[in-house]
């Protein structure tokens, strides 16, 4: 099966809006910035140590008619709902389920088109809804690497283990923040109706103000195009209020298990080694020619998780 | 002709995400947030002088196969350039060309795609080239309002005329800021080697280290879902290499120089009243029963800019 290819490309796209500029001699009287190591510099530097593949039992796989999205899940910072999605991918729950809202610079969202109606699908063994788990103790965030970059959603910001996340050291509290392609799981009023029946993915500008407020459990990792181009819902908030906009589920799997050589073979960088910093600091502090001002400074959901093919 | 509907209903999308929560009993043993206005009640209760007429002058028709983009020009932060893109269309000089890039969580760009063969458009008395326009003066910035919410690109944010803003006081300086839906112009690694032959668009996580970097000129303020859904190039940095790929671009028109009956009839809400600010204040502070955590902040990429449909 085919899926989208993943991101050293993307690493590249960061850099510049290029415009033919054939022909005309440069003028040297502006003042350039010098030269700095690009994100893809730092990338095609990199050693097979800076990288590490994904772990079947926390990947799935959404497997949607355009192709397969990967989406990694983040047990550490969400234990039940992880555990609660694997149960009910394994119990063939989204199978048949759809795509039911693409809202622009927001969310896709997927789950029961009949939830609410005499064709629901039912949970048999796994749960219909969990305790919420919008934030987990700071002891469940191994290998925090801080970004020093001011933030005004958390007291601390930085990544763990793949991830973007926000701190609260006085709270005692961790949390996934609501970047660009993480996912997280559709609740009603109340704090505990969700369970991972229904998921969203970020699909815009990062909505941080949902930090806190709702259980994120992992991030698209490949794929992300077969989500972020849906056709935007006519209803309110982008809903596919018809059933024939709605994109079908073919199955939702865990990667272990999917026979191996079906798998994505894919490994994402160490985000707590020192290249990944380096990552991070071409992003922060950028350099000539294309450039002519460095922000020094990157926002938490601009600094890109690497993700590429595995060597074979 | 019909273009996608604009954004009362984008305003009321962001508040929530919600799965179906029939029938139980709500516990309330939780901390509640006291309710507060969302941003759909703000907008209900808006005076007609909170709005303004998009001015016919400074406004962009991109008529693509899809339907209409509306774009709003900002001649007070680009002045020359906004003069050059309506010259350029009003020479014709789009028509027929197309869009020739769309990457996932960056941009979609327009343009020549024979700018470097034999079949290159040629410009008649608009200017191919421009003196960089990445900030301009401080005085340029009529009804400046500022946010108060911690920035780490720029000294100040905040809202002019309806277009979001940086500014640097201490350098003389402001500028439009890389939020969702704003437009800029490409330009190669020479300062001055941009000047409207090719515009792009943010579609994803504000891109704001290309703030002072780049010529902005306006924002789309309607029909925004027929490029962000566009395909991903397959090319490097989202470009559609292959011809059959590329999205035609029918015309760009400016405005006024379309019939009256014909045009887009929009409004915008006036960032420098008291409306605006409560606008911002409800996205700032969240209130129950959905949210549980109020963020107290807010971006200024996540600010709403609100535009509807005038009444008849």
């Amino acid at each position: 099966m085919s899926y989208p290819k993943v991101s050293v490309a993307l690493a590249l796209g960061i850099a510049a809006l290029l415009a033919s500029h054939a022909g005309a001699a440069e003028k040297k009287t502006e003042k350039e910035l010098a030269p700095r190591p690009s994100v893809g510099d730092v990338l095609k530097g990199s050693k097979p140590g800076d990288w590490r593949p994904l772990d079947p039992e926390n990947t799935l796989y959404l497997e949607l008619p355009g192709g397969r999205v990967v989406i990694e899940l983040a047990p550490a910072f969400a234990p039940n709902h992880a555990r609660n999605i694997k149960a009910l991918a394994r119990e063939h729950y989204y199978d048949g389920l759809a795509i039911i809202r693409s809202q622009d610079n927001f969310v896709v969202q997927w789950g029961d088109p009949h939830e609410d109606d005499d064709k629901v699908r039912k949970v048999k063994d796994a749960q219909k809804t969990l305790a919420a788990e919008f934030t987990v103790p700071l002891s469940n965030d191994r290998q925090f690497t801080r970004m020093r970059d001011v933030d005004g959603f958390a007291p601390q910001i930085g990544h763990s283990n793949g991830f973007p996340v926000g701190r609260d050291p006085k709270a005692g509290q961790t949390w996934l923040t609501h970047c660009y392609g993480m996912v997280g799981v559709a609740r009603g009023n109340e704090s505990d109706s969700g369970g991972g029946t229904s998921l969203y993915v970020v699909t815009g500008q990062a909505p941080r103000q949902l930090d806190r407020n709702i259980t994120v459990v992992g991030r698209v990792v490949a794929g992300m195009p077969l989500l972020s181009t849906l056709p935007r819902g006519p209803a309110p908030m982008g809903f596919y209020d018809k059933p024939e906009l709605q994109v079908p589920i073919m199955a939702v799997k865990v990667a272990a298990d999917v026979p191996e050589a079906e798998r994505a073979h894919l490994e994402v960088m160490r985000t707590e080694g020192a290249t990944y910093q380096a990552v991070l600091d071409a992003q922060r502090n950028r350099g000539g020619p294309w450039n002519k001002y460095s922000p020094s400074y990157l926002d938490l959901c601009n600094a890109q998780i690497p993700v590429r093919e595995q060597k074979p």
